[in-house]
């Protein structure tokens, strides 16, 4: 038996048949194309799976499940959508009834960032790990929690929305209506911020090679490795950002293992190694509880298949 | 069968026959004189249990377990204390070899504030939730985290900081050693700090009636009661701390309930309507779903001897 793992984003759907060890096993994908009509969205998945299923020779027979892993705040028991902050979908969608249209094989769903943090534990940086933290590093801050083996959804399925934990109080205007979250200093939307801010306030810094308009989260950290000044000091604030939320994580979940994902996790130790060392001195009983790791994911953009496949277990 | 609690504290150490509904049965305490070396703080202990059962007729056979919150990081597998922070107990105790040269009974532990937790669950104000947060607001802020009805512990037992989590990066020292924690703004502590620099501030306030010294988490209360401006603007500042603290355990754990308490819960309403309605906007997904409840603990000093009587299972 196989699962299909469905990741829902805003700009692709990516669609996948996963075997029971966390593998794809082959995958495609199509534009979101968001602001259609949901039946459409849902009738570009179902082709996606006859596709897969027309290139491997498996049948629906063969299928144990279909997830999806989607933006916004779900009723998981139910299947539906209750909401998507940054997408058109609308309110209260039924995800299991549209996908029932297409396929006589059970759906289950779950928030996008919650369905990386399973992928991780189950067959990522994670795995093995009962209780661990994932945070997804980008266009916002995604937070994850797994709790003996299994996601974490709380009343409404609204917990582990860790991006929006208080960094200062009354900060930076965040986009889900509070200021001073986590997610406007540590998302990589921030951190271009933090990059043009850099660039204009040092006219000698070699980021200025960058158009502003083309500035990235990569800008500040590849100028950085070339020793420029004022790109050192973007990056050190960035992982100083990084650090007193993940901080908060430990002493709030204290995790074995917290996964950082997100394409910035692809500086890896670069990234991390400071962030590693800062910690020391935020975590409660300063040096007397051994180090809780900090991680790169493992899985990159596959850990939204990977998961949704595995959601019904 | 019975259970024993204990709530072992800096001043106090409070011990009470608790029956399987989390009652009361009997209690009685003696001071902790907690500079003393530990086997003399275990022999009181045992004591105080003698003293009850002599009071109530009630037998070693009839105990089922003796369950001990404490302050600090411990071992709760082991049944040791790690360390207590504010504490002289020292480092790696082990309270369950301590207490069976005293009696032939299980023994539990717990941190103090998890235990708390737990008792609201069990038999207070928020009897038969899943999923809830306790926030005790008195020297620090204690955090207690129940999942699936138990208390979530963490690696080495030491989730549940959530006092320390970030309110002002880089903000107030925080006794923790980290700077900007919650409790450096939301604890007694820190109210009482805030109170003397509006006194000090606003001569003509009338919580200059209270001698510096003297001032207490309730000065700032009573005088606002009176409609004193500066003391208003103390309580509603306090109260924005607390909220911020609270909205990120909501934006975390989406718990159906939070629990408050320390001696502060005592104001109920008059603390936390204004809290109820703050939070309302610093919420994930703001408005779309229905409230997490804010409600004052209901067991007082009671919890800690209900929730260690409950530590067995």
């Amino acid at each position: 038996m196989y699962n299909i793992g469905i990741d829902l984003g805003g700009t692709n759907i990516a669609v996948g048949i996963v075997t029971k060890e966390g593998k794809v096993l082959k995958k495609t994908s199509v534009p979101a194309r968001a602001e259609r009509p949901f039946d459409q969205i849902f009738a570009d998945m179902a082709s996606c799976i006859r596709q897969l299923f027309a290139e491997t020779g498996i049948k629906e027979s063969e299928i144990e499940s279909i997830g999806i892993g989607t933006p916004g705040c779900i009723d998981t028991e139910k299947g539906i959508l209750i909401f998507a902050g940054n997408f058109k979908y609308g309110k209260n969608i039924d995800y299991r009834a549209e996908m029932a249209k297409h396929f006589d094989i059970p759906v289950y769903i779950g928030n996008d960032a919650n369905v990386a943090a399973l992928a991780e534990v189950r067959a990522g940086a994670a795995k093995g790990v009962k209780n661990a933290i994932m945070i997804t590093l980008g266009t916002g801050v995604g937070g994850g929690i797994i709790i003996d083996g299994k996601i974490f959804e709380g009343a409404y399925s609204a917990a582990g929305e860790l991006g929006h934990i208080v960094l200062i109080s009354n900060g930076e205007q965040c986009s889900c209506g509070r200021k001073g979250c986590w997610e406007a200093y540590a998302s990589v939307t921030a951190l271009v911020r933090q990059t043009k801010a850099a660039m204009l306030a040092n006219p000698d810094s070699i980021m200025n090679k960058t158009p502003l308009e083309q500035v990235s989260g990569r800008t500040a950290f590849d100028a950085a490795k070339k020793g420029d000044k004022a790109a050192l000091a973007v990056v050190d604030q960035y992982q100083e950002y990084i650090t007193e939320g993940l901080a908060d994580m430990i002493n709030i979940f204290s995790p074995e293992v917290i996964v950082v994902g997100g394409g910035i996790s692809k500086e890896g130790d670069y990234l991390l190694n400071p962030v590693r060392e800062k910690i020391k001195s935020r975590v409660f009983g300063i040096g007397l509880l051994p180090d809780r790791k900090i991680l790169p994911a493992e899985l990159g953009n596959d850990a939204g298949i990977i998961g949704a496949a595995m959601l019904h277990a």
